[in-house]
């Protein structure tokens, strides 16, 4: 497919680089912006810059933040002893939807993964641990995908505040609500069988 | 979903102002930015700016150009005595990527629609007539869609250039190429049954 432009060439080679945008969608997404008011689209490249240039990453949790503390950290109202322990800024989002949680993050970075060559040292650890030894952190909730890189990454961090005195947990993992068991992976329906609860825990809603 | 940053929120909506995009893909996409390469950013943003604020419209076909006539007015090698007529530049690029045709194209930047308030002065008409008038041209090829509103603008364009000695086609439609009898729409499949042609008209697939 020949564009008439090399403008416009140049666009969509660039939409392309974006994940799940083929050349079609590429095409349509440069071509609508071709077609838009111009301060539109002026708006629209200054805020894909401005995000790039002027964002910056918390310097507790490594949360993006406008300043030198996210939101998060910067609000006195969360909870400073409870610190969930995540992969990146996705999962964050995630269980900030949820609006049941009220401690602190701490961003990872990815989780260990020989395969891919991401080792401990390529993560956010050592922040994590003087995060602990430093402050009067009571637990570390370990919100990190059920996965063999999550469950070693997991496993490396409890060893890591071993020495400290602080209470590491893991997210419930089980049949999530509204799915049919017969869809359900055995090890996840196995795995919810053996860390199966009486029926008045299973009942308590509790907002940490 | 509230997000850890303006300078993201913004992006995000931004990018929810392209066709097809809804908040969680404008996410994924903007934290796809967040985290790339700061000069691959700049590229992207560089990229959109650009293209909108250099690009014109070639001044005889309306086509995007990157100087005052389109790479293909300027090509001296296409017929400058076939203009075909088409709605727009995604029409034009489907048109060229078929390699079947070598003439010049017209574009129109719509139809004529009523009920959406597009009359003929809100369309590319008196530069269209201008061209019939003032070059030789042998044929208009109408390669607009089969639409109520598609009709009409052939319909129009037809009067307009009556009295000038040009010829007049339209695209030929029909069942498509791979398409199952059944399931075709009724219109479809009686227009191509009215409009059938002889066999040996059929194999004959010349490249205009």
């Amino acid at each position: 497919m020949t564009l008439p432009s090399k403008l416009i060439e140049e666009a969509v080679s660039q939409f392309m680089t974006l994940p799940g945008i083929g050349r079609k969608t590429a095409l349509r997404l440069a071509l609508h912006l071709l077609y838009a008011e111009s301060d539109k689209v002026e708006r629209f490249g200054e805020a894909v810059l401005k995000m790039r240039r002027q964002l910056r990453f918390c310097s507790r949790c490594h949360n993006i933040a406008d300043g030198d503390l996210c939101v998060i950290c910067s609000n006195p109202s969360r909870n400073s002893g409870l610190i969930c322990v995540v992969e990146g800024l996705r999962d964050l989002i995630a269980i900030e939807n949820t609006g049941r949680f009220n401690g602190q993050y701490h961003l990872l970075g990815g989780v260990i993964s020989p395969v891919d060559g991401v080792g401990p040292e390529d993560l956010n650890m050592d922040s994590l641990v003087s995060r602990v030894a430093e402050r009067s952190v009571q637990e570390l909730l370990m919100a990190i995908g059920p996965t063999m890189e999550g469950d070693t990454t997991i496993f490396y961090i409890n060893k890591l505040v071993e020495s400290y005195n602080v209470k590491v947990t893991v997210i419930a993992r089980g049949v999530a609500f509204g799915g049919d068991l017969e869809y359900v992976d055995d090890l996840t329906l196995g795995r919810s069988i053996a860390a199966r609860l009486p029926y008045e825990k299973y009942l308590v809603n509790g907002t940490e």
